[in-house]
């Protein structure tokens, strides 16, 4: 027999399947939510529920969004010349953040892993081309993660669009801010030494 | 206007305001989410919806509960010359996962705070009182915060029990376990001094 209710129990276990939420933090938020207003409960309960079916992918970048084309692609104030590609929508706020970028996106949902059984096929990798061949954009910069996966995707996207007489980059590779070169791992400072700016 | 999905960031604002989940976490936490299957967003929400319904105070013990007598007060195998006493229902999991207490708990909700108005009659205290008199229990463990309102409550209580003629104990204040004396807090360091055992 369990200490712990079972309407308690239950939701531990729930908020326990999400990605850094382990027994004790779930315990804590569990107990938590039972010292919270109903109405902040059921806010968060609605908002669960209500939350893909409000949602699409916009046919133009494939983001997910809340309207079609998306609201950085209904951007005038966007520069049409650059164009990102990310593997996740998830990546698109981050780079957002940065108020480095200001140009659009394309989401491919995921990246390549012939292990997995996901080739070209199975991400946005063809509706990209048409984007590329359109005439606006000048440079085409690939966002994708810093994995073999990542690395695969970018190789693979840059053979393809290359033939477009686009400018393709990637993101810069090196010591992340505040790191510490004693206990950088072999392969980041390598690509530190080997990418080495001058100054 | 946002890039970010309205259901998106609806539920970020929703799971923000719980403690230990900041923005980033948010957002990770909705996208994740929005990648999961529909059953475990649902379940997750529904145990939501329904953490308080099924619970109430345990009328003898105070604890949470989905049935009355809660699970520990109708435990028979337990001992019922012990009796520990808690500030809210979250302490009881910890101290049970520590195998080292089989006695009954008494959950005062709260702790004294005169300075937020909180005195003896907000908490569970008087009902402590014939719990203790009952002539069953021996020993009453105060398990109080080791915080200025856990002290005072677990002075206040000493000080209503003792005529009862049952020993007063409390929770050891002394250095954790893996701790660091170097860079111990004078508190915590003067406590374990103060309160060094033979060895």
């Amino acid at each position: 027999m369990s200490i712990t209710a079972e309407p308690i129990a239950r939701v531990m276990l729930a908020l326990s399947k999400l990605p850094g939420i382990g027994p004790k933090s779930a315990q804590r938020l569990a107990y938590h939510l039972l010292d919270s207003p109903d109405m902040e409960i059921e806010e968060l309960a609605n908002s669960l529920l209500e939350l893909k079916g409000g949602l699409s992918l916009c046919s133009i970048c494939f983001n997910v969004a809340d309207r079609n084309p998306c609201s950085i692609c209904a951007d005038t104030h966007r520069d049409a010349a650059l164009l990102c590609v990310v593997e996740r929508p998830s990546d698109i706020p981050p780079v957002e953040r940065t108020g480095r970028f200001h140009g659009f996106y394309h989401v491919l949902h995921g990246s390549l892993n012939p292990a997995r059984g996901i080739g070209p096929d199975a991400l946005r990798i063809r509706e990209l081309l048409p984007r590329v061949r359109s005439g606006a954009v000048t440079e085409v910069i690939l966002a994708t993660n810093p994995t073999v996966e990542g690395e695969a995707t970018a190789m693979y996207i840059r053979q393809l669009v290359s033939p477009c007489g686009v400018r393709v980059t990637r993101l810069a590779r090196g010591l992340p801010f505040g790191a510490d070169i004693e206990y950088a791992d072999d392969i980041t400072l390598g690509q530190a030494i080997e990418s080495r700016q001058g100054f």
